[in-house]
């Protein structure tokens, strides 16, 4: 199963909007076929595994790290194809997630007389794919923040200078985020600030492949209540789609972005009138099948995600310098004034990267607190 | 020598004012004696490890951690002991730091026919003493800055509630920093909110001898220009002595502080008129013999020590929380508003204390800033 794992981890930055899945074919104690699912459209990982296996899959034992599909999709149900082949036995790391489904491929293959067990290397399975769990289990994408900051928590000069603050290889990692992610979030203040384009460039991913990675840009999608989005901002004019979500019904403006490269959505607003943030996540899930969202903005929607509590994971990288506290703060959290209400977090991994660190951490969720703010 | 330098550090705590020295005497391969400085007044290593040796002292190889003493202070000069014992050789890991005595004592035992070899483990020696160094080479303390902050770079709420953002680990190794300190240095500003003792707690240490140690408390040095220490400050009814330093000739005032238990000492002022900080930490070298310097302050005496490139060493216990941009920053850098001035650090550890993490630094040096300011 490990090496199922080790297999579907090869799909991490394409299988986009499918999870990533991996499949090897065991018969006498002898690996006789193996394959990941590499693509949206292409084969399942076990299709792979049983093409490469042949006449060797009959009474052999099947390790996949996510419970194969019994509808037919795009390519024809894997349970059905595993039974064809006469395998013996199917372990399964993770049952589907979509509890409409879940278990419908394992009873197939059970009703087939095959022999399941289920849930070996479970979390690891389940850490393939944070985001196609989160959309099918609850109907929003796995949000992952992302910030790079100083080591006095700034995340740019009080004038908004920002450039370079960490080194290339934590912007190699950002770039891997990227690529990895369905969509990138920003507020449209950070990118009137910044003017950044929000894309995967293939030659700082640093991977083999690179260039099919790049080839697929993530979604950008830029918070904008007010519809301030400027025309020649450089992500509209960038490879991909850019995607503005709003409250405000000024066609004139919505007329004249949609003609510069935008797409424009209106959503439900919130109590100050600004874009509901779990409405905006849900219709992403749901409308753009958004797997990892990766958000990329400033102090103020950054604090309103996290006290909103729409916040999965953190990745702070950090540089080893100090800004001031004049400097832009890392999180705008307007409702907190009490020590009693910090936000407490978990850290599950400190390391060097390049002469920068990062931090990967989860909010403990304490109760959201409802003073958000989103620009 | 890394026996030496191992038997040097048992002096951690206690030897202040003198530097921490380990000594090993060696004969036909065996260890026939060894010794430490534990405390001022008492004797040196050497005089301890020849104690031990006796008469297998004749002939042996001596390995010290610090050139030995030529002059006769409180004890007689550990050369003319080593070279009354007989020994052939001495392994010297560095030379006396301070530039009016250094090679001295090397001198007097190569004058005696005794072999001298100086530099064995030179880095590890200096480590053990950066304080008693900067004291006998600059004429300053070494300054360490220690900080407790969130992960977002607070260090309290805005209102000035601070208590408790890192955990009793991280108490315990701040307490140890306190403990090996000749003083610690705090702005009026931090102790008017905090009325912090600044004392070594016997009971935080975590240390076998911890009642010994705490019988040593390091002096408080309140950076105070215009005495507005309150009389009531529970630094002035704590063990140990308080040394206010001030830029005021506020006659009644000061003998209100005196009588409360201060010390009051005048320095001269910087432009602003506030006590000039370069001024400040020559004063506690040559008057009070300051080794190592702790600071531990608010954000605008840390800020103006930091931009007058005083500091050391930084240690941030960082605490796996945020407090929002709303909170206190860690350093006010009043001057710094372009990122080409942001003040670099080389990262030397980062490691976890807890469930906190201890990050120690040191600033590159890029010139002083000349906006210094201080309570």
């Amino acid at each position: 199963m490990a090496q199922a794992l080790a297999l579907a981890a090869r799909g991490l930055y394409t299988t986009d909007p499918n999870p990533r899945v991996g499949c090897v074919i065991v018969r006498d104690g002898e690996v006789v076929g193996e394959g990941f699912h590499r693509r949206a459209g292409e084969a399942h990982a076990e299709i792979h595994a049983l093409a490469a296996a042949g006449d060797r899959a009959r009474g052999a034992t099947v390790y996949v790290t996510l419970e194969p599909c019994s509808h037919t999709g795009r390519t024809g149900p894997c349970a059905e194809a595993l039974q064809a082949a006469g395998v013996a036995r199917v372990v399964v790391a993770m049952v589907d997630p979509n509890p409409l489904v879940a278990g419908r491929g394992i009873r197939l293959l059970e009703e087939a007389g095959i022999e399941v067990a289920v849930g070996l290397l479970a979390d690891d399975a389940q850490a393939l794919n944070p985001g196609f769990i989160a959309r099918m289990a609850a109907g929003r994408p796995f949000v992952r923040l992302k910030m790079a900051m100083s080591l006095d928590g700034r995340t740019a000069m009080g004038s908004g200078e920002s450039q370079w603050i960490t080194g290339p290889e934590a912007r190699c990692q950002v770039q891997r985020l990227r690529a990895r992610s369905s969509a990138i979030l920003s507020g449209v203040e950070s990118v009137i600030m910044d003017d950044s384009r929000l894309t995967v460039r293939a030659e700082q991913l640093g991977l083999d492949d690179a260039a099919a990675i790049a080839s697929r840009q993530p979604l950008r999608v830029i918070v904008d209540s007010q519809l301030r989005l400027p025309l020649a901002a450089a992500c509209l004019r960038a490879p991909g789609r850019t995607l503005v979500m709003t409250t405000s019904d000024d066609v004139d403006r919505r007329a004249r972005l949609t003609d510069a490269g935008a797409e424009v959505q209106t959503l439900p607003a919130d109590a100050q009138g600004r874009v509901d943030l779990p409405s905006l996540l849900a219709w992403l899930a749901r409308h753009e099948a958004v797997n990892e969202l990766l958000v990329e903005t400033g102090a103020t929607l950054a604090g309103a995600m996290l006290n909103a509590a729409l916040i999965d994971e953190l990745q702070l990288f950090v540089a080893p310098t100090l800004l001031g506290g004049e400097a832009r703060p890392l999180f705008a959290l307007p409702g907190l004034t009490l020590m009693a209400d910090q936000q407490r977090l978990d850290i599950h991994d400190i390391r060097a990267v390049g002469q920068d660190w990062r931090i990967i951490a989860s909010p403990l969720v304490t109760g959201a607190r409802d003073d958000t703010k989103v620009p």
